[in-house]
Order: structure tokens, then C-alpha cells, then sequence
């Protein structure tokens, strides 16, 4: 299994997240790529973070938006987002390299991430993106959305992932943020359910009725004290019944620098 | 002989200079990065048009700074200079591959080109930055800068350019915009004077004293129409005379999108 | 009789339109303010150019999206769109109090201008902003809009523009640009049209269908010769036929400096 | 005596310092004013804040660099300068305005600050955008200072301020930071001197000197919680000796929303 979290989301004076508990619990660092968050030295650094640890580097692409935190949809015009897409990644692809990692996976971030859900114009233009800056590479991203699908009619390297700490309606989606019980917070509780998960077991949905979830990945979060307590207790629990964690889109061998 | 000249500098809506026509002058593109002008739309398009043509790509690096077009020094820490050049970088090298070239040479812009003829820390920051990005990497400067001194000494491959429009003082300077005679408007006279500077023979300094340029690489502007209009004389006169017009940085062989 | 035209949206090293040209043609001037374009030096120059001849001050709220020119809908939460178009307004009208007028009306820009025709919760944050601002403002706007209808609710002096170049539908909405005919390039018939429109009288739909609009302003364009030429003939004919060019929200008495 | 400190130093999503504390410890807030920090509702939530609690409003104005936090010296052109700074007033009174309150004075931010220390047409461009905004107003800086000496030549109403945590070399300059000894951190020696400071008595220099300061306000800072705990404490020593805490530019009284 693969825990993947988002790293590198300050911007210059402001901070965000505790990146280096993160880099202790993930085997999958989404790295901000500059547009919604993340400056070049921070993105250096969360790099050079995830090299040591055999961390696997996803960029984690965004709409040009550091106001709102590329958290609202931006009508853009696809031909645009297909090479905002390309200079994102081969900026995180840069500083990853000179870190002794690289870029293995795409992971998009915040309202991009939503908007692909469904938004089949916008997703088509990431697929793109993906593709041409490297065929077959490997995606990240949400069961039954569009992009997944798309990715995978194009050649590249798809997977899922599950929220530990989000709840699920019974047709599989997100509870959307702002609904009632649409995040969960006790940290036992969503280590367990990230177990059931592992598992093979079916989660309850919000409604009680049974879910199963075959993720290649789960998503935690580190924006909180909280957020990294559970992240970590995930960890210490996958641990703790023998699960390797590792990532599904592995790094290049470390080369000394 | 080299031409060189700036590309890729519109954004989103605003254009600027005719980066078609300095396509078919020139045999090096100054393609911008995104941090002092260049959406990623037009660097790709700034890419496609010089893969076609066999010209060879630069990163024209800056500082960030849309408002000030990234003429204005900014007193930035080193160690944050060497990430932003490297994102830069990287960021183009994406889209100059996509399409189906790659970068091949550096070249600072504005108020970063003129701060490292002197700034040490930054000219060592902007070394150290593209050695990381490629060890051996082909550079663009100034004779006698700190730039050029340092990356020469850091093993990438230095190139010197000079400036067909621009007037020089007796010690082989530029002398500065805003001096009286400082950039030259003659389409005739600076052609003649890079025919002279590529035969080997000396020009005149703006005080009449003989100077001699052995540069590797003329550099031509084309942010206006009367630039353009330099620009393709100068390139005119050297093919009349026989000089191959080469980039010293040449691109990879154009592979089939 | 109002003509309303864009000024000010450069940004720094990039120009666009002849502002100069317009503010002899315009009697309200829609000037940027600094979200989708415009630099404080080209707001200042235009409010003082304004000022000189007696043309209006507008504030030409937008989105905060310098590279996508504000053209992009943004689904911003509605009460940050509140404080973001005050702190628009409000920088403005510093500048034009400086060169010795006021912002005297407010037009939304681009996409917000499109968005708030029909989005309720963004219409009333941009009206919630004005309100705020000065009681009673004077707004512009399309006929039959939501901006316009919430304004005039809540107490804003609205105003309803017809735009010169652009085709209208049976309904008397705008033909979507890039459908068929949607933007007209006659300069005389343009003005012809403006004439009617002044005169009362009908004029055509796309379709041929009569339409009667009571227009307070006539929008138009300056970014390129041809549409500056366009605005120059719609002007001429106007004085021609005697009918005043007067705004509809008048500057202050110029102070002297 | 004042007590001043930095508000409203977040960005979207990045917050930064704990507004709601330093309002009720100070009696000047210096507001940013969204060119290094601060986004507009951030500054409209602090602006009623210090509405709320008479606490006065300062422009908190820096150079156009989110990046750098304002912390990085920008080789600006003057004229440039001048308009930048009319337009964050602008945009930050119109914000204060809507909360009940107006800007009452302008103290630079951070690289800003430091440069017209010494820098004179920077220093001119500052005074004279102040003196465009409104003659006479208040402003605040560092005694001695070029901006302080032309600011008062221009007529506009100076204030001088001393610094709680730093150190003070022999000449009554500050003690730059990276210097050891440059930041004092202990809460009681840190209001202990501030009481000092207030009773006009003298205080020790870096080196022992005796150094009379004879400031109008006080600066402290909160954005670590140590910060925030240094300036409740000096705030209530000063409290315990019967200082008064008042805004040397007081706000206007509070209007009824």
C-alpha cells in the first residue's frame, strides 16, 4: 500500500504543513509545483527530503492561483492548461533531479483535482500534459473520474486512491467539504479504517452502507498538528499489522550528489 | 557566427516584439521562463518554431518580477537565486521537449544579466545553478563578466556575445542606455559593424578608439518593427558576405512528434 | 449621449490600446485596476489624461488573473470578491484624486462582467462592494442583467450600455464572440447603428428582427488601430447630428495641482 | 506612548501572526497592504479589528513582492515608487473606510523601510506619494532616517519609533540582524528597557553605551507566540507604571455600520 501527502504548500515567508514529520510517514510526496503554492527552494527541499528517504515525488499541479490557494475553478481555456501543465512539472522535474530524485507521478491539486472529476475538456488537457511530458507515466487520482479513465485510454500509468479521513457517500464519491460528518477526526477511527481498507474490507458510507474501496494509495494530510497525529497513527497501524508501505510510482535509485 | 535574440517575452494577452520573424533571422532563441515575461503557451510556440527551424533554445532566466519585466535588481538571497533559475529552466526544457527540442545554452535576462557581470554571489548562484542542471552546459555573457569567469571555472561551456545596436566604450563596456549615443538606429551602419566584428576587424569605440570583439554570438533585438528590420539586415550582409549563421549551442536532431 | 471606452490595461512593459486616442473620443473612461491589468503608473496616467478633458473616471473591476487578463471565470467565494473589488476601487480612486478627478462609476471587466449577467451571489458581492464603497454610486452594465437589477435594489444609479461592434440576438442579448457575424468591422455602419441607437430608433437584430435598445453609454473598443478608428467615426457622426458626448456620471471640478 | 505593530501579513490561505492578540495590545496596527503581504480580506478583518477597538490604522506599504515577503530590495524607478505606494493606500483606506475607520498614517515595510533609511530618491518617492494621498499625514520611521528628515520637510507629521527586541548600536542605529545579540528575546528585560524608554531614561547600547531614545512609539512584533507574549508583557508593564497606550494618530471616532 501507498500513503501519498501533499508537501511544499507554503510560499516564501509563509509556511504550511510540517513537510519533514510528512516525509517520516508517506511513501508518495506530492509536491506543489509553484502555481498554487510552493516556492522553488521549497520545492528543493521537500525534493531532497523525499531522495533520502526512498520517498517517491509526484507533482502536484495546480491552477496559477497562489490568492486562492488553487482551490477555485478557473475556466480555462484547455490549449492553455496543457502547457501550464508541461511547465509545471518539468520545473518540479528539475529541482527533483538536482536533488537525486525525479518526477514519477502527477497528482493535480485542489480545484484542478475536482474539476477532472467531470470536467472532461480540462481533464483531457491534463492527459495531455502527462502524456507528452512522459508516455505512460504514472497518475494519481480519484476512482471513477474522468481523468483516471481518460489517463488510461492514453496510455498512462493509472491509480487510486482513498481519503482516511474523508467520508464516502454509498455510490463511492466524497462527502462534499461542508456537509455534515464529511471529515472525519478521530485518529484511531480512521486507522482502522484505513486497515479495513488494506484489508480488503468493506468501509462503512455516511449512510452505513457498505463500501469497498481497492485504492493503490491513501491520501493523509499535514496542514494540522492533527492532521500529522493521524497521519502517523495510519502509519504506526499499517506497520503494526505487517504492511509494507511503498510507493506505487517508485523513485530512481539515489545517486550521491 | 551566432545571431541570438530575445524570445517568448508577450503574456497572456500582451504580445511583444515578432518572435516569427526573429525565427527566420536568428540562429539562437533567448526564450523566456515565465518569471519576467513568457506565459507557458508562447514559450512552447517560441520552441516549436525554433525546433522547426534548427534553432537552438536558451533559457533567457530572470528574476521574478512580471511588473518590472525583470529589469529591476532585486537584492535576492543566492541560495533562493539557484532554485528559481533551476525551475526556470527545467520548466522550459519541458516545453522546448514537447516540442521536440531542448534547451541548449543559458542566457540571464535584464537586471539579472547585469547584475552578474559584477555580483559575484549572484553570478556564482547562477552558475551553480545551471552546473546542476547540466554539468558542461553552454552559457551566453558579457567578455569579461564575473559570469562568464565563474561558469568558465565551474566547467560549463562559456560563450561572448556582443551587441550589433549598442555603443561601447574604449574598454570594451557597454556604454549605458540613457547616454547619449548608447544604442545605435542605422540598419546599415550596425550591419557593417558586425560584418566588421565577424571578419575579425576592430569597430570603433564611442570615443573613435579601435576595439576588438572576438564574440562568439551577435545579439539582435526585435521588440520593435525598426528592431526587426536591424535585425534582418545584419543577418542579410553576413550571408551576403558568406558567413554561416550557427547556433554555438546547436539543438538535437528534431524527432517526429 | 455617454461613449465609454477600456483604458489602462497594460502592465508594465506591455502596452495595449492608444489610450491617448480614446480619451478624445470617450466621455467615460472604464480604467483598470491593477487585477486583470494595469500597472499604478498607466492607472495614474490615464486618471490624469481624464482629468485634463474632463472624461469620467470608471473602475474596471476584475478578477485577480494578470495571465489570463481577467477573461476567465473564477468561482471565487462571494465575500472575498466584496473585499477584493473595494480594495480595487479604492486604489483607483486614490490615483484619480491625485491627478485631480474621482472614480465616479464602476464597470466590471472580462469575465466578472460576463459572469454577474447571470451569477446571483457574485452579482450582489460586486453591488455589496460599490454599496460599500459610496451609497448610491453609479454603476454600468447590460440591460436586463443581474448586476444591474441587484444595483438598482440596492440603491446603486444604474446605467445600461450598448455596444457598437458587437451583434445582438432577438432577445437583445450579445451573439456569443466567435459565433458567425457576432463582432461587427464597418466603421460607418457601426456608427450608422450608434446613430439610430441615439436617435431612438430600432435597430437590427442578427437575425434582421427590430430591436429597440435605450441605451445611457456606447461601449467602445480601442485595442487596435481599426478599433480606434471605429470609435473616432462613431464619435464624428455623433457630433455631427449635434448629440452631446457627455458622461453619465460626471467627474469633479479639475482642482488645480 | 504608541505601540505599534504588523497586521494582516497572511495571503490567502498562509496565515501569519495572531492578529486578534496584537489588537488588543497595540494602539497602532500597521496593516499591510497586499503588494508583500496581506490579501483584501485580511486587511478588512483587521481594519475592523482595530475599528472595534480604536485602535488606529497605519498603510503597512512595501515593494510589489509576495515572494520575497517585501524583504528584498527593489532598484525601483521613483516614479514607479510614487504611484505604487498612492495605490496601497488607496486600496487599504477604502478597506478601512467600509470597516469604520480610515488610515491615519504610513510606515513602509521591511526592504522598504531599510532602503529609505538611506536611499533618498526612494525616500522622496515615499514622502511624496504620502503628501499626494493627503498633506500633513502622519507617518512613522526609524529616527534619523532620510525618509524621516524629507518627510518632515515636506510637511507631512513625523514620528519617530524604537524597536522592543532589538539591539541599538552606539550611534543609535540598529544592530542588523545575523549580528549576534542583534534580537533580544527575554519578555521582562525586553519591557524592562521599554519602560526605560518611556520614562526617558537611558538604555545600554550593544556594547554598554548609554543611548537615549526619545521615540513616540514602541515596535513589537507577534508572528511566533513568543513574539506575541513579549509584546503582552511589555504592554502590561507599561500598563503597571500608568503609561498611557494611545495612537499617536488617533482614528476617526467609530461610525455605526
Amino acid at each position: 500500500m501507498d500513503v501519498n501527502a501533499d508537501l511544499a504548500e507554503g510560499f516564501g515567508r509563509w509556511e504550511l504543513g510540517d513537510d519533514t514529520a510528512l516525509l517520516d510517514i508517506v511513501s508518495s510526496a506530492n509536491v506543489a509545483c509553484g502555481f498554487h503554492a510552493g516556492d522553488p527552494r521549497t520545492l528543493r527541499a521537500a525534493c531532497s527530503g523525499a531522495a533520502m528517504r526512498g520517498v517517491a515525488v509526484g507533482a502536484q499541479v495546480g491552477y496559477r492561483d497562489l490568492a486562492g490557494f488553487g482551490r477555485r475553478f478557473i475556466d480555462m481555456d484547455p490549449a492553455e492548461l496543457v502547457d501550464e501543465v508541461i511547465y509545471q512539472i518539468g520545473a518540479l522535474d528539475a529541482l527533483a533531479r538536482v536533488a537525486g530524485t525525479a518526477v514519477t507521478y502527477v497528482k493535480p491539486h485542489g480545484a484542478l483535482y475536482n474539476t477532472i472529476v467531470s470536467h472532461t475538456e480540462q481533464a483531457e488537457a491534463v492527459v495531455e500534459a502527462v502524456r507528452r511530458f512522459r508516455p505512460g507515466m504514472a497518475v494519481l487520482g480519484l476512482a471513477g473520474s474522468e481523468w483516471l479513465r481518460l489517463a488510461r485510454e492514453s496510455g498512462l500509468n493509472t491509480h487510486r486512491e482513498a481519503f482516511a479521513d474523508r467520508a464516502y457517500t454509498p455510490e463511492g464519491t466524497l462527502v462534499p467539504r461542508g456537509r455534515p460528518g464529511a471529515v472525519l477526526h478521530d485518529p484511531e477511527a480512521i486507522a482502522d479504517r484505513c486497515l479495513r481498507i488494506v484489508r480488503g474490507q468493506p468501509i462503512e458510507a455516511v449512510d452505513g452502507t457498505p463500501l469497498s474501496l481497492s485504492p493503490d494509495s491513501i491520501c493523509v494530510h499535514g496542514d494540522t498538528p492533527d492532521a500529522v497525529e493521524i497521519a502517523r497513527t495510519v502509519r504506526r497501524k499499517l506497520a503494526e499489522q505487517g504492511t509494507p508501505i511503498e510507493p506505487f510510482a517508485p523513485p530512481p535509485a539515489l545517486v550521491a550528489d
